[in-house]
């Protein structure tokens, strides 16, 4: 029996929106559907990874320059997509992640200003032509997402900061979204959990009578 | 007053044939002409460059993916670029630096056969245009070097794979030396120590003649 390679399959969104809730969801929504997969998450999903990881998340008296942090992203990258997504893949399994270079794309490109082109150097240079089967973009208002992760409060001056900064952030996420109908499937984040959740089983059943495109 | 740009010097070449010993003699050198200098070495030369390092060179039971080590050495360099190399060169200051570059063309690229356009890509998108001012190769045969940084003893298989390696690397050194004739200054370094540091001294005290070109 020649086995089917497994879907690539990730969650994007701002902080707060539901990527962490929904994994769990498209697991359980796998399992029931008799589906073999692995979770995992970026940076990181191997040893290495996880410490390039750590030496990005390290707080530290250097400033960390934009190029350093950019490279350090995708050496994290090429370890997880060759040492663990595509072994996965390859023995039919399909790989949930908690997001991928859209999220490159919408963090360091659209919130820092690194330029596109950079990044689809890059892209190109570690994924060659891999992309993602399917993105999940959970969309919801910057302040939906970030009332959900931080309970409540008034927003401080930095709050507010960083407000733009993950506007600029989902703008990023629905222009790439706009640019790749095929590939991205928007889910309206702001409902309630059960219906967000409802979305995203259905979509992922969907998705699994779709024949692979390999 | 306004200060010249210092140069960018980087010593080269396979194990063993004298780099760190004729780096302390080209330091020397520049005391004695009154210029300001540093010494540094790649990859490395910053807390975070350092620590990218030790990622490097750690030992692991995960096997390291050839663009994973690529792109850390990127990473590596480009913070060592802008937070110690190029604020030392505008200072006015000289720069001594234990490998550069040309070491990931010679190891990476000649040693190990990673393609030289994926060096390239990445050493323009790190580097923009900017390249070492004089490249100081010290060549010999990797034999000599061999023993000079293992003493003596009969070559084993590994030995004898290393050397292969080794010996791509010297050929790849002296290619692009033969390319970039303006800017690599080849010193036979299988003379006896006086002799190397005595080109070496008056190559440096030429180089401090001729006018900064940037
Ligand atoms: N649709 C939803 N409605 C209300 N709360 C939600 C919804 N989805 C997730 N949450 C809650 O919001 C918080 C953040 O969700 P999480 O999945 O951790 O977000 P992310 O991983 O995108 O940062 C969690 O407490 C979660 O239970
Ligand atoms: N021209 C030379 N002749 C003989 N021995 C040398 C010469 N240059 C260096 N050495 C010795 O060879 C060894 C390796 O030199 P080193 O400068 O550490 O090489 P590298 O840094 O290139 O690996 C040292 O013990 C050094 O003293
Ligand atoms: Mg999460
Ligand atoms: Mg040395």
């Amino acid at each position: 029996m020649i086995l089917a390679r497994g879907r690539f399959i990730t969650f994007e969104g701002t902080e707060g929106v539901g990527k962490s809730t929904q994994l769990d969801n498209a697991a359980k929504t796998l399992e029931r559907l008799g589906i073999d997969y692995i979770v995992t998450r970026e940076p990181g999903g191997t040893p290495m990874a996880e410490s390039i990881r750590e030496l990005l998340l390290a707080p530290r008296e250097e400033s960390v320059h934009e190029t350093t942090e950019l490279l350090l992203m995708f050496a994290a990258r090429a370890q997880h997509l060759h040492n663990r997504i595509l072994p996965a893949l390859s023995a039919g399994k399909w790989v949930l992640c908690d997001r991928f270079t859209d999220a490159t794309f919408a963090y360091q490109g659209g919130g820092r200003g690194v330029s596109r082109e950079r990044i689809a150097l890059l892209e190109a240079l570690v994924q060659g032509e891999m992309r993602p089967d399917h993105v999940i973009l959970l969309d919801a208002p910057v302040e939906t997402g970030m009332a959900r992760a931080r309970k409540r409060g008034e927003l401080d001056r930095f709050e507010r900061e960083a407000q733009a900064f993950f506007q600029r952030i989902r703008e990023t996420y629905l222009e790439r979204a706009t640019e790749m109908p095929g590939r991205y499937h928007v889910v309206n984040a702001a409902l309630p959990l059960e219906q967000v959740s409802e979305s995203v089983s259905a979509l992922l059943t969907a998705l699994a009578k779709l024949p692979v495109s390999d």
